[in-house]
């Protein structure tokens, strides 16, 4: 806190691959970070890829003198994996935990087991009132072929939702994370246009780091040369976020990554670089109602408006497609399903015979029976249980998809209201309901 | 819209007891539902349990001219059931999943096929931004021995969490659902203390309806007089719930309840009774900001806070035993599955004899040998399932219990802010962690 007017604030996010057991030199690597993070005492820590509490905890007894608060967010079968320490108290925390999130039988993924989430903490800086998140989005495994592209654009969807009706009562907002999206992605253009969230590697004004800012890099020990390409010298997918308010400005003084290597030290934090940037919060005396601010978006000019329109109409595409995806895979399940079912009765018929055709021996071998009647049964089980999930896949999909038209709707209405500025492009593009919407009556 | 100072608006909320083939004259009741709806023209219209999506759409088609904004909310495998149709026009929709919400293997009780959820739509009344929320909580199937009692509480627990969060920006905050519980019960103190929701039948200048404001009660051809024991002649558990803000004045003019039978029709609406009520707003000149709004709570009494401890305390507590509980069944599941390993190894060693003691018959009947084998795999894949379910509730209770232990501390923290008026019951009941707090530090 340099001076009266001014509040500085560090922040740190680091993805740090802690699968205990298969991460490589796990436990001194978190050694190496918990050291650095007792040492350089930034005021906000976000950590994503903590999977095992116990890993947390003694972060957390490390960090005890600098980092007094903290907070571990539990979800899913292993955990969300995300951890917030701060030098401020940390007076509320809430979890919302995505809707979709990958398959549990991509275990080798394992994604879905991770229960990907968004934490919240409400912490008091001064006498601001700071909302922070850390997320983890699923990952890409595959860029050319995506499958689970619609999951991550649900993902940005519910994120930016999730940030932009909780933060409404903040003074300033701050997310960091692995978004698992490059700079200019769909989920990410989702985000930041429809929350106003600005990227730290963007504004700042000074920056030391991996070139373009890139957060997996090539030059990193643990990274796999082959799985980058065709993107040879690395990637950005994690960011540092934030945004200010009516009453607060926010200012990014300075940003850095780590470079692959850590001065004295045999291998990086992690196989994703660190990210640490200084935000200088500066008050205003003027305030605006808070009502005033939430209804900000619709003071923003036209133009700004007929670029979200265009990109949640994107989203919905994507959304769309992961729909039919998901119907074609509960369609097969239910025709596997019907198949198991009919070989079933099938061999029920031919074990029905010498019971009706009384003396006459079994001419079907036992062996091959009883291995046919578990097949039945692993395959009806199977099938019943995909088709569950499938349905609540569908569901989740339906439902974002119910959200963004929507939204659409409500932006074009919005977009009315700036008579002399309509853009074409928000008019080209309306929302393609398959069913009567709720927002047409009137349009 | 009486004058130009105040608006009134009125509100229903209905559990519809929407189950196709399952409920009693469900079309009929949708069909009469359709027709109050329209007739009345309520400016805002909160459903639950309309299971079906055809019969939301119906509904819709029906009440396209006096409500022409609607939202369904999908989630889980059959939906959330939730539904809000409006005068108003909705601008946003956002929906919370609870993360726990019963077990895959009720079926017959099948609340975990529903996806219980909390539903929030934000619409613009004149001039003022209202976020109305509507939800449906895990039944109590028993009041005496309810092993649903943590769920519940934990969905209470993130109900105000959501409403709390997301309602920061808003001029008015509008509840209704089923939430299955009664006025005092823990979960429904939780959510009114925390969140400063008014309850309708309480606030109401003039009540029409039945005794106590039951929604549950006897005289419904529809429900099961034993049921309803002891409470022979009914329950509340459906509300409606209003608070306004530093800008808005709330007041409840009348509030009524259908009465078990609707004149000219041979039977009522739902198993429920349906509550409407008559909400008069009126603006402030003078306005707060949004933060100052958001710290009101550090404003209020110190008795309030003192009292919210105590129930946060209490819901951890409740949380805990759930928490107990859900080890034990994972324990369960995990003994079991070790048992069907042991079995498994068993039967190979028996199906090894012949096999290492060359030309020996196979001592074991084959039939029993194969029955056996497909036993074993079936334990093995039952318990594994349930254990990744176990631990996904235990990870669930947990980390509302962490968020509770944090609310807790948080609390007592600015109740210390009261140097005269610290109460004595809320030093008494400190947060009981068994694991080092990250709040002690300073404590």
């Amino acid at each position: 806190m340099a001076n009266t007017d001014s509040v500085k604030v560090r922040v740190l996010s680091l993805n740090c691959w802690g699968i205990r057991y298969l991460s490589k030199h796990c436990r001194q690597r978190y050694a190496m970070i918990g050291h650095m993070l007792c040492k350089e005492e930034h005021d906000i820590v976000l950590l994503q890829e903590v999977w095992s509490e116990k890993d947390y905890l003694s972060l957390k007894k490390k960090l005890a003198c600098s980092h007094p608060y903290s907070h571990y967010f539990k979800s899913g079968v292993i955990g969300s994996g995300l951890a917030i320490f701060s030098v401020h108290r940390i007076h509320d925390t809430f979890l919302f935990r995505y809707s979709l999130n990958g398959y549990p039988y991509m275990a080798h993924h394992g994604d879905w087991f991770g229960g990907k989430a968004v934490g919240m903490a409400v912490l008091n800086i001064g006498s601001l009132t700071a909302n922070v998140y850390v997320t983890h989005l699923h990952a890409e495994y595959c860029r050319d072929k995506d499958s689970y592209l619609p999951h991550r654009v649900v993902q940005a969807w519910e994120l930016q939702q999730f940030i932009r009706h909780t933060s409404a009562g903040a003074d300033l907002v701050i997310l960091g994370g692995d978004l698992n999206m490059h700079p200019q992605d769909l989920g990410n253009r989702l985000l930041r246009s429809y929350t106003g969230l600005q990227d730290a590697y963007l504004e700042t004004a000074n920056f030391d780091g991996c070139e373009d800012g890139m957060t997996l890099i090539a030059d990193n020990p643990f990274i796999n040369k082959k799985e980058l390409r065709p993107f040879e010298n690395g990637i950005r997918i994690d960011y540092i976020l934030f945004k200010g308010s009516s009453k607060t400005d926010i200012y990014c003084d300075f940003m850095s990554t780590t470079k692959g290597s850590v001065p004295n030290h045999p291998f990086p934090y992690s196989d994703h670089e660190a990210l640490t940037t200084g935000l200088r919060l500066e008050t205003h005396t003027q305030t605006e109602t808070g009502s005033d601010r939430q209804t900000k978006i619709q003071d923003s000019a036209a133009g700004k408006l007929a670029v979200l329109v265009d990109i949640v109409t994107e989203a919905r595409t994507e959304v769309k497609v992961g729909l039919h995806c998901a119907e074609r895979m509960r369609y097969t399940a239910t025709r596997t399903g019907v198949m198991g079912l009919a070989l079933l009765f099938l061999e029920l018929a031919i074990a029905a015979v010498p019971w009706l055709a009384l003396g006459t021996e079994q001419p079907f071998p036992r062996t091959s029976f009883y291995l046919l009647a578990a097949l039945c049964f692993a395959i009806l089980l199977t099938t019943f249980l995909l088709y569950i999930f499938y349905t609540m896949e569908l569901k989740a999909l339906q439902g974002a998809e119910d959200q963004m038209r929507l939204a659409v709707g409500s932006l074009q209405e919005k977009l009315r209201g700036f008579p002399l500025a309509q853009p074409h492009n928000a008019q080209q593009r309306p929302p393609e309901g398959h069913e009567p919407s709720a927002l047409t009556p009137e349009e």
